[in-house]
């Protein structure tokens, strides 16, 4: 079958109608949507519509509540935290991001603690507008068991995305988002459905093998980027969004979750920083910019959002190729043996 | 020549009087001689006594201020900075750990600037006492430029440790604390002193070619741990140790050094949070422990920490091992033409 293009407007209404026609209110849906298209317009398809299928069927399923109506609260002077009220991540964080965002402008740190919600972990997404909004920012969430601890067999800790923004006020942030394995989930993923082998040193087999099979890696584990530095990385992000917060472990996760092909529940923690309160009121984005011009002085080297900027500038006008199977399994979710 | 034994206490003694006798007030001295201690005692000989001739090396060329007096001042509700007055990192950080704990325990989350500080990356042993408080925390650090960014050919970044601590009341807190290099400049050094060759992938020649000579990499530069996930980290720390706080980047303290073999200046942060301020007051400590439990279920995983608190148990009795040459070269340090 051949490929079809929609525009950014289109891929939004498209998974608006898939999430308003399962369970969605116009606030989650609408919530829902900015974040797949904002992952579309960026060239990371592996958080797109093709996780569609996954969020119909942990709302068909009811593990995830479509109706979901978080509340902000002020848990410590410098720590708010957002009650997702068991729905998916987006509106909690739209409604915990203004406040955040104050209490930071107002203490030079604070912190976002992010529970019973649904990630679905395109973290750069959040960190954007706060960086927009002169912070800098960290942002990490757990998810199910799928990387070994360093010198350990089995899977314990989530995929285990860190990011990252500096805000650079009339331009673009640097943003990183970096999963905590070799490869992320998702673009393992993206492989298997594309049916190509992965790089070595991905992942393992579920019997602690290495393979390139994708599917097999999916069946198995990924392993952390970088040797036990990684997995010291994994580590502190399971407890920054568990212990910390009050939330569940990866491996706690799976032993709740209905596993629907959905995202479990779980928690996120977010800290943010003003730079104008951290001694260098005026220079402080100049002075960032020279280490951002040494980066790019060097051929070869690039910002870490360099590319999903560049798609960005890309996708704005020709819009974003779909297959048109894939467009049509996101169809089906809407018909009416979807919505049984 | 043979080895030698020095207790714990001989090694802090024979630490005092060489920095007293190259120009450390008591305060300094005693500041600078228990990180050298603590290192030795937990197998860290990389920050051990072997540092000391650099420490003196700027003693003597006027770069370090040996009676520096750290002042500490509240620049926004939960931002500390400590000026370090151009001395070594030690004293500036004891200053600051106290007001910080306390910022921490107050809002939930606080963070700690120092600047003009001479820094020689030890960072598990700041962390350490704040976990003990029964907070979680990070701390960064900038140094020269050592590593080369993800895609490029000079080094730009320092080795630029990241450490973290979470509290375990009743039990020593777990720690990480590692270079984004794949190996840290210390280890490096270390390999280069006992005329070892490194394993590969740790970094190149002057000329960009890989090498196993530790001289050679010495001359040369690191690579950053994980490809251009560790190269991020780097980039994160350069812009939390430099911009954020308003201290130079590793570059920028390369230019300023005067390169006598002792630590450049430069700044660091710190944050800290209290999880009884987080959302689970009285359960969070129990929690962590079930997911320190899985990692060490797991057969050849451990926990960050557990090889320095292990090599603590030992050389507390047993003291620890110096060959006569490198005490030697310590004592040296004292003589009278060391002083000139």
């Amino acid at each position: 079958m051949s490929d079809l293009t929609l525009t950014l407007d289109e891929v939004h209404a498209l998974a608006t109608r898939v999430l308003s026609h399962n369970g969605c209110n116009a606030a989650n849906a609408a919530a829902v949507a900015d974040v797949i298209t904002a992952a579309e317009r960026d060239g990371c398809h592996s958080h797109g519509l093709m996780r569609l299928a996954g969020y119909v069927a942990s709302l068909k399923s009811g593990k995830v509540n479509g109706n979901a109506d978080p509340g902000v609260e002020k848990i410590a002077g410098a720590v708010l935290r957002v009650d997702g009220d068991r729905g998916f991540a987006p509106l909690a964080l739209a409604r915990g991001r203004e406040p955040l965002i104050e209490a930071a402008k107002t203490s030079g740190i604070a912190a976002l603690a992010l529970t019973d919600i649904h990630h679905f972990a395109a973290l750069w997404t959040e960190i954007e507008p706060i960086a927009e909004a002169g912070l800098c920012a960290l942002a990490c969430v757990s998810y199910k068991p799928a990387v070994i601890p360093a010198g350990g067999s089995k899977p314990l800790y989530g995929t285990n995305p860190l990011a990252f923004g500096w805000p650079r006020p009339g331009k673009p942030p640097v943003i990183f988002d970096q999963a905590s394995s070799v490869m992320a989930r998702g673009e393992v993923m993206l492989a298997a459905r594309e049916s190509k082998a992965l790089p070595p040193g991905v992942g393992v087999d579920k019997d602690g093998r290495e393979t390139t099979d994708p599917n097999e890696v999916l069946d198995g584990a990924l392993l952390a980027f970088g040797g036990h530095k990684g997995s010291s990385i994994a580590m502190m992000i399971e407890l920054f969004a568990g212990a910390l917060i009050g939330e569940c472990f990866s491996f706690e996760a799976a032993e709740r979750d209905n596993n629907d092909g959905g995202p479990p529940s779980g928690g996120e923690l977010i800290i943010a920083m003003d730079p104008k309160l951290f001694g260098d009121s005026e220079g402080w984005a100049a002075h960032a910019d020279k280490l951002f011009a040494e980066i790019e002085a060097q051929p070869g080297a690039r910002l870490p959002s360099a590319r999903r900027y560049r798609n960005r500038g890309e996708t704005a006008s020709a819009g974003i190729t779909l297959s048109a199977k894939v467009h049509d399994s996101i169809l089906a979710l809407c018909e009416p043996t979807g919505s049984a």
